[in-house]
């Protein structure tokens, strides 16, 4: 038979076939009243998805098309902008501080680890010329999920921007954006939202604001005052992905009505469930368990057994695909994620896919131990 | 009953159910070897039907995005550039230049007006130091196609590197990048190419190259080095938009399975009976006829009749859509797209539905008189 794919990268997920079918929805124009008055009714559930009274601005792009709009609007050069790294995301935000210009302040956390507040207090003391903080929500390179109420909170002591990187963790992770504090809001629609990629969404506090209008950075397809002008009419400013507006719609419709909160709790238990199930087999997480997400889990590749051997195996012969390491993290480390479409039967999958491949390299794993370990949490053994 | 739309606008244009098919499938891992092949073979398809033997890149942004990194990988400050501009698409080319710093030199033709060689001859002979021009291939604001034969001789002859913007005209009229010398040709998915939009195409000559290799200006989602480098490996820089590449592939095929010159001569054929049928009604065409787009009719709105009353009478009682008119030709022409997935009885449809609204409007009108006219095209009595 054809192979059946088990998707569990941390995107693009799964998507539903209620989204399926939206994607396949005839064309129609996306200058028309119609669209518009659908653009309409998604704004009011992307700002209930995303918790925000904030415009939500929806550009066709990716998720790091989203982070540079939130840097070519904000960031002139020689702006001092603090970078908070622990992976790749964290890489990449600081990147395109660097690419704009900034003077860019550092901090650096050992990729598994979260940031640690403390660090980031005395760097902010240390430079109160910092005008913007970037931070990943969801570090999707490494399974860790940093604190950005925490860090909503030492950004306002001080004055500072905090842009957000929420790109994997939003619609999964509980992020209630206005009353943390997080001034510039980046998600996009291939993680917990469930939607194919190709769109990116933005939205700024009036904080945030401020500085888009003090910034001469060159943007035009990224320009934020562009779609700021567009939404006011609920439109875009260039021809937007329809049929992913479509899509994201059913996937925001699906989301709103089995409640944030259910949503957020799935995903804990789902976590929860995950993490037992690999350490009963004898496997290592990768970070500290307190800070992991319940998003997806990063674990360490057992003693003797290469890392991509085992994807392989587990795509070819079960059609399980988990990711791999990104960077310095590669062949070291794979990552089995949860997000979006997924329930405890998945996690189970996983389990039970994982314990066969790992048996048949050699490693001596106990069959059914992880699916048991599992199965508890879920049955309501095991304290989340 | 619920209305049936037919969507004659200049993008997004309709879409084959082999391409609505294509938009349903399954998410798979954009970093799957499987996916890898798909887009080798996908990047195949799209050199043949750009007909160019360099590399083609495929950004996930509309049309715009696509301009932008045309722009933003090659332009630095203090740059001379030309542009060509008679329309509103042209417009957009040279404000990006702005952006990014460029002293642009604008030759400004009128809207409805083809861009004169010899003016642009005479204006690179003026500024030798001219290092870009930038040139619309398909205005589609005003249904114009302009001449990129001519323009990629004036530009090899001078030494300057010619971008064109395709976006809405590749795929239906015929543009031999490679033998024109077109050093930078983008298009996008949402015209021609009967895909939903989301995806931008840019393919660069090795002179084009050796530009991008000398700019300073700030880029990283649109970073085309980042996009070369990622393309080595049949994979992008940053996630894609998967279900479009899906989309676009299942297009390809019916393009390539038509053959480009049987679609060429379709669009052409089209082009003439949609004018034919126009002229017959009494109506104006904007542009002179030799330079009419063979993809959409500008049309003058008839005397007495305001545009937009007679296009929401089109789409409230006849469900088709037409365009309106852009900036300075708002309220003064409408648009009948016939690009990408169109054949002889939409164009009849155009006819038959615009012939009613004009009767209703108080327009005397012969009805069936256009329609008539479109018919003796098809009908091989009327030299193309």
């Amino acid at each position: 038979m054809s192979r059946k794919l088990r998707l569990m990268i941390p995107g693009p997920t799964p998507m539903p076939p209620q989204v399926a079918e939206a994607m396949a929805r005839p064309m129609v124009g996306h200058r028309s009243k119609g669209f518009a008055e659908f653009t309409a009714k998604l704004h009011a559930k992307l700002q209930q998805v995303l918790q925000t009274k904030n415009e939500v601005l929806i550009l066709t792009c990716s998720g790091t098309g989203g982070l540079e709009a939130a840097v070519a609007n904000t960031v002139n050069p020689g702006d001092k902008v603090l970078a908070l790294v622990a992976g790749k995301f964290g890489e990449r935000f600081r990147d395109l501080a660097r690419v704009f210009g900034a003077e860019v302040l550092e901090l650096a956390f050992p990729w598994g680890m979260p940031v640690d507040l403390e660090t980031v207090r005395a760097a902010l003391k240390a430079h109160p010329d910092v005008k913007l903080v970037l931070a990943t929500q969801n570090e999707t390179s490494t399974g860790v999920l940093h604190d950005i109420r925490g860090l909503g909170e030492l950004c306002r002591d001080h004055g500072a921007v905090l842009a957000v990187d929420a790109v994997s963790g939003l619609g999964g992770v509980d992020l209630p954006a206005d009353a943390w504090g997080v001034d510039i809001l980046v998600t996009a629609t291939q993680k917990a939202l469930m939607t194919p990629p190709g769109l990116a969404m933005i939205s700024l506090s009036p904080k945030a604001w401020a500085l888009v209008g003090e910034c001469r950075s060159p943007r035009y397809y990224f320009s934020l005052e562009a779609a700021k002008k567009a939404h006011a009419k609920w439109n875009t400013a260039f021809t937007p992905a329809v049929s992913l507006f479509f899509a994201l719609d059913a996937a925001l419709d699906l989301i709103l009505a089995e409640g944030l909160e259910a949503v957020f709790a799935r995903h804990r238990l789902l976590g929860t469930a995950a993490r037992e199930g690999v350490k009963a087999l004898g496997l290592e997480l990768l970070p500290p368990e307190e800070a992991a997400s319940p998003l997806l889990t990063a674990v360490k590749g057992p003693e003797g057994v290469k890392v991509d051997d085992l994807r392989k195996l587990l795509l070819d012969k079960y059609g399980v695909l988990f990711a791999g390491g990104q960077s310095e993290l590669k062949g070291k480390i794979f990552r089995i994620a949860h997000m979006g479409y997924v329930d405890r039967v998945d996690v189970i999958t996983a389990l039970g896919a994982l314990e066969m491949a790992l048996s048949e390299l050699g490693c001596k794993v106990a069959l059914g131990g992880g699916v048991a370990a599992a199965q508890k949490v879920f049955l309501g053994g095991v304290k989340q």
